[in-house]
């Protein structure tokens, strides 16, 4: 695993911190190391990073006076929300003050009207889908995990349904931003579209806070579909599975889900939950329409479909067969960790122009075999997006070497065909090279100025997004 | 009519810049009065501001190179394309060199696999639609005038389409650019999403000229929807038009289009065209999608409006009767400028959260009874984005002034709802001090801070966004 450490504050400094910052929050302020530890690392590959300091603020108040303190110090602040990250987008890497936003989670208001809402930063996307229950609402965007929504909008993360829903970049109207000097700043608003400005609230979703922290943000709700129409469905071949996605999008179908699992993933789920699904690359859909609009269109899916290998399509409507039809792509990565007893696994993606989807799956497959790893591939296939899951035993170094290669030739090949090197994790620390090669060092050196303009001191979630 | 001035360069720097750019521009860099007058001004309010040289460059190097001359002079930099602005957007306010990007007008590639194209900045819409002719794809914004992509990019501009296909910002994948040195930076990808660092797209996407200057852009392209039904529907009053447009967006139909004219506006299609229209707030309305789906939608939408005042709902299918059901929307702004002869119109848009919508529109229609002026409403009511379209005698000092004041509380309203001072126009110099208005003066600042470190000499587009 990689480990990346930097210069901590030093002992005096972390301790007179302490003692400025208790004197507001009080027990909300942790310096035990038992519970420092619970924020040390995420879901990702990236190691432990300790923080000096935990806070747990309850409200914007409470985050600019503690800014403006650790500020005043020069101390590191990294802001933490589920630790469900993959990229260590959220590792305190030269230590600081963590400020765990989770406790911030009350959902402020839903406007079903304006179909919009405003949450605070630690409110998690199911905790919002539950408290929608009803209204006949829902917000799309889903990551693998529960993440909460300002993880969500730091990462610029999607799911799922961002083929028809899009991603957090879509569904962001407005956002409370904490500056690096204290000052609260409004971004947005709640309109459908404004052309007021630089867009400042797409500057800080995907910033993965290194420019300030979300105190609060207004977020886009869709009406819950007449129908939802689930299918699964096994291909002969990976390219044809992923050619009669290319044709579907292409013929403007607005599937709300289009998922791949290879033939590995699928291998994984029998085993782990003895689906008995026929081992063999296969697409998840899923329609979202009025009754008769979700059959025509699955109908269309289906005679592409056909000529290019597909094999059984199974269909459901009822939310239950439903679940069943689509129970491997839900357990995906579990059944994947099970593969090898007490391994590791280590979630890349990369996201490329959908023509050149099959070619770099394919690939990636290839790389795999080869190197004698075990690594399923789940797609976002309808966005050109996919993971590789590498299940990886901890210590054995030269697998650890060898997904490596591996990833940074799928990155190099994502680029080189104008994909990016990431769909949906982020740069963190993991793809901070692949950052520079992906855009160019002229236009990192352009962000890097933007940092520097916004955090002059660079207080925000250090040594995360740049190469050192 | 507005004024504003600002210090131009003086006589003989204007003489010594000519004299090095000429040397690589030749006959493309001009300093004719009767040329320069050409560009003195748009298609708004806000009077002529003469640039001291225009320049036509033909490829990003060209830009480069004149951007390098004129910033080692100091000299400021107005980006110029179709000149269809309305808020002064590309207005010359200090002087300076104009650079007229439309030479610039080569459609790179069109890539239907990846549903995508890539243009230089002079291209226009209609351009690239008609290249597109014959390949199931089309370009989806439509800015009332033929915009050019620079243009449309530059001012975040969208139109009738947006409320089902987004605008120039879910439009624009990448760019290439040309900042204040005189660098070519390359932003975003080919892929549909990535969280890939800042999204410096983003950011220039409605920057308004003043971080660089755009020399290639990727946009998104659409299929061609299997069917197109068209349906042009009077109401007997503007709020039952209005909660129709709510209802149907609040329960998901996905509309193309969905178009307002108040009463005003029929009145001046009809003395216009003779379209023998009834005189009251009528909706067109535009579905795509398959044969079945769009009649539904419609059946859907019918249903709704009918309970709230909907008369007599037409329909049409085949192009040429699509087109005389639409005619009204089409000629809505020649045929109100045509209702006062030798009048200016002063066109402006605000956009609101929908279910502030009709109340938004019947606070503005009363405010322009009461102050005696002829200003039909025009609304792309999907988005909650409406425009007033005041027609003005030129000279008539009271009538401008009262324009004015009915636009200001008009923003103020919007504001006060959480609405946005503009949808779609920008903010050119119209709405700087709205700007301030509507985001904060801390949030404002954060924007100086980025024009300041992208920009530091304030050679891109001077005296906009930002109030003096």
């Amino acid at each position: 695993m990689q480990q990346i450490t930097g210069a901590r504050p030093a002992v005096d400094r972390v301790a007179s911190l302490k003692a400025m910052l208790a004197a507001g929050l009080g027990d909300r302020l942790i310096a035990t190391e038992a519970v420092r530890r619970q924020y040390a690392s995420s879901e990702g590959h990236h190691g432990e990073h300790l923080p000096d300091l935990v806070a747990r603020p309850t409200c914007a108040q409470e985050v600019q006076s503690l800014v403006r303190t650790a500020a005043n110090c020069g101390f590191p602040i990294v802001p933490y929300g589920a630790g469900t990250s993959l990229e260590g987008n959220a590792a305190a890497v030269t230590g600081g003050l963590c400020v765990d936003l989770t406790a911030m989670n009350r959902i402020i208001e839903v406007s079903a009207e304006d179909m919009l809402c405003v949450v605070e930063p630690g409110v998690t996307r199911e905790q919002l889908n539950a408290e929608l229950r009803g209204c006949g609402l829902f917000f799309p965007v889903d990551p693998g995990a529960d993440a909460t929504f300002g993880g969500m909008i730091a990462t610029r993360a999607s799911g799922t349904n961002a083929v028809r829903y899009g991603t957090m970049r879509e569904n962001t109207l407005a956002l409370k931003i904490v500056l690096a000097d204290g000052t609260l700043i409004g971004t947005g608003s709640r309109a459908r579209k404004s052309a007021a400005g630089y867009d400042l609230t797409h500057l800080f979703v995907g910033s993965e806070g290194t420019l300030g922290l979300i105190v609060e943000a207004s977020v886009r709700l869709h009406g819950l579909p007449e129908t939802v129409l689930a299918g699964s469905w096994p291909f002969e071949t990976l390219d044809g599975a992923v050619r009669t996605v290319i044709a579907t999008i292409q013929a403007g179908i607005p599937v709300a889900r289009i998922e791949l699992l290879d033939a590995a993933a699928i291998i994984a789920c029998n085993r782990h939950a003895a689906l008995g699904l026929p081992e063999r690359p296969t697409l998840f859909i899923e329609l979202h329409g009025s009754q008769g609009s979700v059959h025509e269109q699955l109908d269309f899916i289906h005679a592409v479909g056909a000529e290019l290998g597909g094999g059984e399509l199974a269909r459901a409507v009822e939310t239950e067969a439903r679940s069943r039809l689509w129970k491997a792509r839900h357990q995906a990565l579990p059944a994947a960790r099970a593969m090898i007893p007490g391994a590791v696994t280590w979630v890349t993606d990369v996201c490329v122009p959908i023509s050149h989807l099959a070619d770099a799956i394919s690939r990636v497959q290839e790389a795999v075999a080869r190197a004698g790893l075990f690594a399923p591939i789940l797609g976002h296939v309808g966005d050109g997006n996919f993971h590789v899951f590498f299940v990886l035993p901890p210590d054995d170094r030269e697998a650890w070497a060898k997904a490596r290669a591996i990833e940074e030739a799928m990155v190099a090949q994502a680029l080189s065909v104008g994909g990016t090197c990431t769909g949906e994790h982020g740069i963190g620390i993991g793809k901070r090279e692949a950052l520079v090669a992906e855009h160019g060092p002229e236009a990192v050196a352009l962000m890097r100025r933007i940092k520097h303009a916004i955090d002059p001191h660079g207080l925000f979630n250090p040594a995360k997004l740049f190469p050192e």
